[in-house]
């Protein structure tokens, strides 16, 4: 409790754009967020008053961080469970906790558990040798064949089946054929990856012998034939509330997610409650607190669970202005076992779209945003205060209106005016 | 220019609320406001970065203070003219310039500036005796009896002449009989009033006297037959763009603002394009750069301006949620000289509440907002993290929808739960 204010401090460990972000809801609440970030110059710390400096290895650090917070949560999900479980056991109130956040951080954990539950996931196993990949691409074979005879045993009327493969995610292209040989094969990181880094497409075994000489622990995935990402996110408090977002829809270029649609265009009613009792029965399941985002494929066979996060998440920048409750506002509101915020749309259409770092030189961020100004007035930006490095995320926009293909174009001119300065 | 970011630095001197949501604001545009605050615990202090302790009337304070600003402005009116004159000769970006600001901080300055541009204006005069007060209640009355008069003369079918005076504002009560003698008019410090504060309805020649006792210097108005108040909220850019908000109805309670109703419900197309055209011509005018708020009051005869303040305002609270720009971006951007924001509404409806410090005791600030929330998941909450006392405005509640009368009960309701905890 701050006792100048009355009111709770809640200390995010990490200094990125989305304690940034938790930060501007923090203010709204009477709250000053408190930041433990690795440099004095991290998005976050540019703008908190309270900054700790600090890495979150160092359990000493994180213990003299938590020491007068209310309670205490994360900016990423890199902190040790060990430390985690070290200070939920000395009575700091950390969420999520060990239990649940090992399941955002530990893919195979996560596909373990998930499997466990029921919930849909691509035929996956973890591996240690190229052998294992090359077998499991096989088994993918003998699975499709197997399913392949199924359906062509019914009536073939169904009239939905254009399995047409995406192009984007972790199902990146693959050319034609896999529904013969089960490659190619997604391979990802056990721990560490994100934005599409520790994630590999697989065509044959060559390639699996090459990514196993690297010695990263692995598990591998089939290759899911996906029409589209989503995402559902849903905050749950200590107390068991859970509150959903409208599921929206991701694009993603290159492993990275680039616009995010909200609500998801053409999703049937069905599809979409479907998606959000799926995220939360999973936060019940694995006694999230806070946020959890659920990343899906939609399949011509239905829904599967792609990854996890625990925390803010790209995904649902869109409600700082697209909802009644932020998502940094929801996470606080969990985290503090207050009641939950409503999270019904503001705007029939909210596009959200990344704005990466461009190519080096070239116009000014100010005199990017001078123009973008000028040219779109009703635009929400929101800009992280990073250094410009080309493809790293250093903002944002919002785009609201009433029709998503006019609203999403909007957004996704305003994003490429701040990239690429014209 | 931080070079940390390439994103400019804007130094606001004050530290209260206004200075603590402008902060907000600046996060999303890549910005950390940079503060003058009295005192550390001041608002905006608990929750920026870059805070710089010292005073407003200090001039080597704000000097200091402005070093490596690009633009300077303000959380409130009572920097010295002389010092922003000062400042702005030594080549400071400081906004809005000292001929402008002077007319929100000199009512009687003011007053003269808006005759001389004619626009409307509740009789009124500078007094230094209390028979200077006297003979202005006079000519009153004999005005208002030549009014009278005339309207007498022509033909009385209007309908509309139901001069029923509204008890709020400056207009508080003044019973009956004030057409025949003048009497009360209202008194106003030429300086340094606030919230009802230097304000003073007089019910005769014993209050005027009374009052003119105490040195203060004065001016008189007439007490008009005010229907309702009204506020007209503009922006202006030093290239001189202007952007002007919806007009909104302004509630007062003992001279302080408890709510106000965006947009003014019921008022004619006409009658708000005459506010926002009168706001417009006076930012020009008077050479604004920033927000300017102009208060009004609707009378039976028309629009008369009560109040000028120039930064973000009271009665521009509900545009952080109800409108596509905040007033407090709206600010940044318009000192800045970026291009203005889009000021449409966001919902037909919205209710901004204060919500003032309820009497010593009682139920804990956090443990009201746990109420709130579970009684109304909608609500948008806003704490300033200020120590609570009685009348103090600690925060305020904002309440979107379709129906003006639904929400209104809602963010009243929900004001009142924080301000009394019941």
């Amino acid at each position: 409790m701050d006792t100048r204010t009355g009111l709770p401090v809640v200390g995010m460990v990490g200094g990125g754009q989305l304690a940034r972000m938790t930060h501007q809801a923090a203010i709204a609440l009477g709250q000053s967020l408190r930041v433990l970030s690795v440099s004095p110059d991290d998005s976050a710390a540019l703008v908190a008053a309270d900054v700790r400096i600090g890495t979150h290895t160092d359990l000493a650090a994180l213990r003299e961080f938590a020491k007068g917070c209310d309670a205490v949560t994360f900016d990423h999900e890199h902190v040790p469970t060990g430390h985690i479980a070290t200070l939920a056991a000395e009575g700091v109130k950390i969420y999520p906790g060990a239990d649940a956040i090992v399941f955002a951080q530990d893919k195979q954990r996560m596909r373990e558990r998930l499997s466990e539950l029921g919930a849909p996931v691509p035929r996956w196993r973890p591996v240690s040798t190229a052998a294992d990949i090359a077998d499991f691409a096989a088994e993918v074979a003998a699975a499709r064949r197997s399913d392949k005879a199924r359906v062509s045993d019914k009536t073939n009327n169904s009239g939905t089946g254009s399995d047409k493969a995406s192009g984007s995610g972790s199902g990146k292209d693959s050319g034609s054929g896999g529904e013969q040989t089960g490659w190619p094969v997604v391979a990802k990181a056990v721990r560490g990856g994100y934005d599409g880094r520790g994630v590999w497409m697989l065509p044959d075994a060559a390639a699996a012998e090459e990514l196993v000489a690297t010695g990263t622990p692995l598990i591998v995935e089939e290759r899911v034939p996906l029409q589209r990402e989503l995402a559902a996110l849903v905050a749950r408090s200590p107390f068991g509330q859970v509150a959903a977002y409208p599921v929206v829809e991701t694009v993603q270029r290159d492993g990275i997610c680039v616009e995010v649609l909200a609500p998801a265009p053409g999703l049937s009613e069905e599809r979409a409650l479907e998606a959000q009792q799926l995220a939360i029965d999973l936060a019940n399941a694995l006694g999230v607190v806070g946020l959890l985002a659920v990343e899906l494929f939609e399949t011509p066979a239905g829904l599967v669970v792609n990854e996890l996060a625990m925390r803010p998440h790209n995904s649902g920048h869109w409600t700082i202005e697209g909802s009644r409750t932020s998502q940094f506002e929801q996470h606080l509101r969990a985290v503090l076992d207050y009641p939950m915020g409503e999270t019904s749309l503001t705007a029939p259409a909210v596009v959200m779209a990344n704005v990466l770092g461009g190519p080096p030189g070239g116009m000014p961020i100010d005199e990017r945003l001078h123009h973008l100004f000028a040219a779109d007035p009703g635009v929400r930006v929101h800009l992280y205060g990073k250094q410009v490095r080309p493809g790293r995320k250093i903002g944002h926009v919002t785009v609201l209106g009433d029709d998503m293909a006019s609203v999403r174009a909007r957004a996704v001119r305003a994003a490429r005016r701040l990239q690429e300065g014209e």
